[in-house]
């Protein structure tokens, strides 16, 4: 896939970090590459939590080589039990991509649902449905850290690796996102 | 030094993470062994930011080998527009630290302050005060940063590398420690 873009999309997250690979191509057309999570019990130690994230990472970028890492935008306003050790995570994404050379890119969560749904405040289920129907995918991805990761991943793509604004315009979206939109409005 | 023990403080932070190691005996004795900051560009990418810093930690703890890392505890209530960076920055710490097979510990900024003056809210200049008399410096460490990581290191030795609660006895206080404490009271 000589002119396909790989990226990497990483959900960060201390207990559980969603780790996405996607090709797109510059048709837009994409395909799984690789989606699993980087589990780390509450039980040990921030350090050691943070030490088998980097691993997980490193043996991520390691094997499938992606051309960019996307990491979700962690803001203070989030949950506040967990946001620290979620941009600690995010931290340790960036360094590892950083490590590698690869470049990065960060993407907030509107961003990503506005990317793949056409609607910036899409539910949780639209995002995975219409992750899962672009990659052709006979399931959801589960769980749904992982399909955060792929969405991300694909957002980063099709924004052309673009960290700007969430504006999206109609003439951006495909054909299944433009559908999407339709019907999101229709409903409000 | 046979029993002493050697902390790096880190005190995280993205533009400046302040770095400082001290040797303190059994006996609370302490000494400088190194003290610097690390600085990284608002105007590079977060992922090059958080690399170099991982860089200027990995070369304090190779040339300085500490026995534990001691890294200032971040609050998601703190200053919004930095805080983000700031635990990005204190989890590449940690997994430097664990990296390296080093023990590590998260102190408040309230715990170092008590631990240091005695009064877990005293004023930024008390502790600098404090730690340059218990290190018998000529002149307050300077930047803050770096005097805020020695506070750290010098916190987490005589807190007895314990990460648990604040409460701080008259009797766990060196001398000059309960002078502070007694004059703070009388200031109140």
């Amino acid at each position: 896939m000589g002119s396909s873009l790989r990226v990497l999309g990483v959900d960060p997250g201390l207990t559980r970090c969603g780790v996405g690979v996607v090709d797109v191509g510059a048709d837009r057309r994409a395909s799984l590459v690789h989606v699993g999570v980087i589990r780390s019990s509450p039980d040990l130690p921030a350090a050691e939590r943070l030490h088998l994230i980097a691993q997980g990472l490193r043996d991520a970028v390691r094997e499938h080589r992606p051309d960019v890492v996307a990491v979700e935008r962690v803001f203070a306003q989030q949950n506040r039990s967990t946001v620290m050790g979620t941009a600690q995570a995010s931290g340790i994404a960036l360094l590892i991509a950083a490590e590698h050379g690869l470049r990065t890119a960060t993407h907030t969560p509107s961003e990503v649902k506005a990317a793949i749904t056409g609607y910036g405040s899409a539910e949780k289920l639209q995002v995975q449905t219409m992750v899962a129907r672009v990659l052709r995918l006979d399931a959801l991805p589960q769980p749904a850290d992982a399909a955060d990761a792929l969405a991300l991943a694909l957002c980063h793509a099709w924004r052309g690796g673009s960290a700007g604004s969430a504006a999206v315009t109609d003439a951006a979206l495909t054909p299944a996102q433009r559908a999407w939109r339709a019907a999101e409005k229709a409903r409000r």
